[in-house]
């Protein structure tokens, strides 16, 4: 099977290997010390140089975005979020159980975020904006410039899901007056599911030692504790940290970050060039991430094509939720794929689809 | 570096393996049925039959044992701890974070949990009992079928952590009329840590559903509804579900759940006798399990002993905390280790004492 999924993604041999490797007792001090070095340095790929600001918590993504909540908006906060799809809509989701004031800018899925979207919520005693910047579900990438503005110029916490789009396209935490990073091991990092890992401003831990969450498993002011020696309060998926170091290494050793984005966007727009050349189409309303593509399909139900690939060609890639499932799918570029996975991924599409075609 | 701590244990090649093996998209119907399939097959070294009664929580035990609270008792209820250390204290602080009424029999390190211990509690209301069968931080195994008695008598709730039991001592979760078993992927398992397992009986699944949680990441009924279809409601740390399959066909393989515990068995039995003959001694006042041995060491200071060991011979064993820290240490028989390794251990064990006995 090779997957073109946006996550879990193919992972590196470099990464695999971990496992044949002997690992430290976790509570020993020569533990915290590997776990702060390879903090710092995945703080630095985010852009947040500040000391033990770099949480890691052995949960999905959901569960660090959940968390988040808990952690830094109470019911005395008003909060603003962009809904653009699946996982803006989870923010609302949770928002609204743990009863935080919220409104949303609900987004038709293929419509772009603009600086008119925002107008009507100038100056209205907003406190905190959550985004998903990768909306993974319709693929937009919103606009980060547009949205720090919008939170520097209203006072505001400004809390991003990066989750699809960290190591995929630039981010700069602190260029962008970012206070919470979400991120997971799955996705660019290409690590094994089950990490993630917030990122958090100064302010954001002054706000959070005056917080009380739903659940202590959640509670960040334990895990600030804890990582000043490199430690969790509970034991940590031990392995995924391990494998965060390989990846580093290996990104380092392949010419460090920019060389590393650039072979994503190289993957990204060669796959767009030829998926366009066999007559498919990419949305053009709004922006893309280099996380993935999706892709438009009108000629044969895309549900289908997805599942022809995966069960005569063992290659996998993202479906669509709902309705949207009929006519578009998605191909990811992250992980351990090449340019000649996407020449046999095109011919196998082009070939899904003409058997396809025939069968209606 | 060789362990022979609790978890993570020394993982075996079988597990290791399963990096370098192709996976399932997690969200197909193919990879639903490897997960019912898989979970059925750990259900029943559990003893618990019933269909879609376990579920898999990407998470660490703690993780488990809070959303246990959260999911199975509400203020409503009255609660018993049984607290003899480290995780039956940890019970108790998350029961009183969540506001749920509980008492706790309060036992020294080395004081056996008996009937007279019990008595006190019966007749008066209480609605649900938690233990840590086997209270990892003393090594005391507790008499379930006491417990098992003392519970159906006084027509309670059984909430078991058999986080670190499982797989190293017998346990029958229908024979004892177990309402919820905790497990976690790093002890018995023999699994990478970060995934954690929760099995729950009718009577506690009809509670369940009546119940919210306190965050909707721990929510048992979205997982429930999931597993029907061998799903998650959020992306799972899918890789350890490859190496619980490929644990499960390793204990088949080597003859079955029996052998394997008696494997277990036979190398802890050897321990204990390599041990006393070199002079140290194993608390008799209370039941021990298969899983770990406690060992008082009152010539030399375990905790430097146990740094020692660690330092110049690469071998792990788990300190204990606090000021038994000075006197005792814990040697963990689960995991990939074997007669041999013990004998190394026994000889560095020595030579450190002699070492150490020189210095003071």
């Amino acid at each position: 099977m090779k997957h073109f999924i946006v996550g879990p993604v193919e992972t590196y041999k470099e990464v695999q290997n971990i496992y044949k490797q002997p690992y430290l007792y976790f509570r020993s001090n020569e533990f915290g010390e590997f776990v702060k070095e390879t903090l710092n340095r995945l703080s630095s790929l985010i852009g947040n140089n500040d000391k033990n600001s770099l949480l890691y918590l052995t949960m999905s993504g959901t569960g660090a975005m959940e968390a988040t909540i808990e952690n830094c908006v109470t019911p005395k906060d008003k909060v603003l979020v962009i809904n653009g799809g699946t996982f803006g809509q989870r923010f609302c989701e949770l928002l609204k159980f743990h009863n935080i004031p919220f409104d949303s800018i609900n987004l038709k899925w293929n419509e772009s975020l603009t600086k008119e979207h925002l107008e009507y919520y100038e100056n209205k005693g907003y406190t905190t904006l959550f985004v998903n910047l990768h909306e993974t579900s319709t693929g937009q990438l919103y606009d980060v410039k547009l949205l720090s503005e919008f939170t520097k110029r209203n006072n505001m916490f400004f809390i991003v899901d990066a989750i699809s789009t960290f190591l995929a396209d630039t981010y700069d935490m602190s260029k962008y007056n970012i206070d919470v990073t979400i991120i997971s091991s799955q996705k660019g990092l290409c690590l094994s599911p089950g990490l993630s890992f917030v990122s958090l401003s100064k302010r954001i831990i002054d706000k959070i030692y005056k917080t009380t969450p739903s659940s202590l498993y959640f509670d960040f002011k334990d895990y600030l504790k804890n990582i000043e020696r490199g430690q969790t309060p509970y034991t940590p998926a031990v392995f995924i940290m391990y494998e965060l170091k390989a990846i580093l290494d290996l990104i380092d050793n392949s010419g460090g970050l920019e060389k590393w984005l650039s072979n994503i966007k190289e993957k990204c727009q060669y796959f767009r060039e030829q998926i366009c050349k066999i007559g498919l189409n990419i949305p053009t309303t709004y922006n893309l991430s280099n996380t993935m593509t999706p892709v438009i399909c009108d000629t044969v139900n895309a549900n289908e094509l997805v599942k022809y690939l995966r069960d005569h060609y063992e290659i996998c890639v993202n479906p669509c939720g709902g309705n949207r499932a009929n006519y578009m799918f998605r191909v990811s570029h992250i992980g351990n794929t090449t340019k000649k996975d996407i020449d046999i991924l095109i011919d196998k599409i082009q070939k899904t689809i003409e058997v396809l075609a025939k069968r209606n």
